[in-house]
């Protein structure tokens, strides 16, 4: 079943000690909606500006991800700029420009709004909200966020939260939303909040998620070397509802395995900048991973 | 068969910002040979001063520790005391008295020298080294540590890694040894020092095993709350090397599900100050959560 995946497409710099590597292919959607292409068919919301380069056009019709919701318009694309210290393990913001972002409010194809799976990839929650008004009857509802939107958004985000299924965010943003370091109890209160689903990324440390089958502790795929954590999020949640989206069964049943799955997309969106490791991955590569994975969870 | 367990034996006094908890039971070896105590017999090695409560002595008979070489002395105990910052994460010493442990140089009780599962727990590792200098032909070798023995006697520690099987050590110790904050590359270069096994602790974010049966990640019980992390490690390894002595069967292939047996008894070991949880667990609530946590990784 098609995948809709709304959220950021954006040009991101990223600075390390060693390189350079200017106007990267990123924003969630972009990660997500990769990610999720692995598993089958994806809708692209997003807009781009006329700087915005063919060939990440041609990168996104590669993985046969559908681009009639893709907007282009006159202007900027959304462009960020980050630097990563010498350890790689603390990224600062340089400049974020938000371009055609800023006034985008998208009106999805006809053929967008019957997709039974909806990614709201991290973006502002109004513009989460505006898509959700347009689907018909999804069978599934996924949200991501980030602090930014806690921060200046709060009242948006606490009411998407009672129209989704399935939220997804980070430790530090679950504490944040919840004021409370413990994640099992952070759980139980954004439960409170509206999603049936939560999960908590821990970044390296994998994720967890809480539904009403039970608690799943999803594990990071072990990397040797991480090159630019950016997208990995996104990555994570964009093969997580791939996966679902393409396996029969119930939800609840196909969560966990659907979360190994994104674990591993995102491990390959570790090992290079930008989008560039992701698209080199395959479908038997990320299976040899979840394998792999297996084997390591075995006792 | 028998475990025999060397480390310290103290009297740890804990302040938090609601309770002082003066003189609890506590120290590596303590920790160590109760968890073990679960899975079978312990012989512990320690010392203690004339100020020691008789009823921390009643604690390890009720555990059925063999306490022949455990040597109560003139002096005070080793004692700790350390204060817990409001949210729990951060704790800092206060003060350090040596006591009787200071001058502690042991001969083993000729019933202890063929015990064949050794655990030389955070100690001095010149005492370690002087006690596996008395044990004769022992199956298994394992050595934890502490970063003041890295910063105080690395000379001595690195030559105690020729001479074991297995060792544990907390990931800021592990970027410490090698210089190398990637536990996978951390690894690799801890093996080229002499251990077959190593183990990378993660407290509450599980361990990694390297073996020559290649990796497991073992996950640490997720608890809704943590009143005192002090002596989790110790417990890790005491249940570990209590369930590895306890199974038949090569080490290679128990090794991941002791290191689940350790994560569950150090569970217990956090809910609660000192040791007070830990002798309230049983081995039923044991295998309990050892079930639940199996249910926790299910995908």
């Amino acid at each position: 079943m098609s995948v809709l995946v709304v959220g950021s497409t954006a040009l991101d710099s990223i600075k390390t000690p060693k390189a350079e590597n200017p106007r990267l292919l990123g924003g969630s959607a972009s990660h997500a909606a990769v990610a999720a292409s692995f598993f089958g068919p994806v809708n692209l919301v997003g807009i781009v500006g006329d700087d915005f380069p063919k060939a990440y056009l041609d990168l996104y019709r590669k993985h046969r991800i559908n681009l009639d919701g893709l907007q282009t318009v006159s202007g900027k694309t959304f462009h960020w700029s980050g630097e990563y210290e010498v350890n790689m393990n603390n990224r600062r913001t340089l400049a974020t420009e938000l371009g055609v972002i800023e006034n985008f409010n998208p009106t999805l194809p006809a053929s967008y709004q019957k997709s039974p799976f909806v990614l709201l990839a991290n973006i502002s929650p109004s513009l989460q909200h505006h898509v959700l008004d347009q689907m018909k009857k999804p069978k599934l509802i996924v949200a991501d966020t980030m602090d930014l939107w806690l921060n200046i958004a709060l009242p948006d985000l606490l009411r998407l939260l009672k129209r989704i299924d399935l939220f997804v965010l980070n430790d530090s943003e679950a504490r944040q939303l919840t004021d409370e370091s413990n994640p099992l109890v952070a759980l139980k209160k954004i439960h409170r909040l509206g999603p049936k689903y939560v999960i908590i990324k821990k970044g390296e440390h994998g994720a967890i998620l809480s539904s009403p089958k039970g608690m799943f502790l999803s594990p990071a795929f072990p990397l040797e070397k991480v090159m630019d954590p950016t997208g990995a999020g996104d990555s994570f949640v964009g093969g997580l509802i791939g996966y679902l989206a393409s396996q029969p069964g119930s939800i609840d049943s196909k969560l966990p395995r659907a979360m190994v799955y994104g674990s591993v997309v995102a491990s390959f969106c570790c090992e290079d900048f930008g989008l560039k490791a992701t698209t080199k991955a395959t479908r038997a590569a990320i299976e040899k991973r979840v394998k792999t994975l297996a084997k390591f969870l075995k006792f």
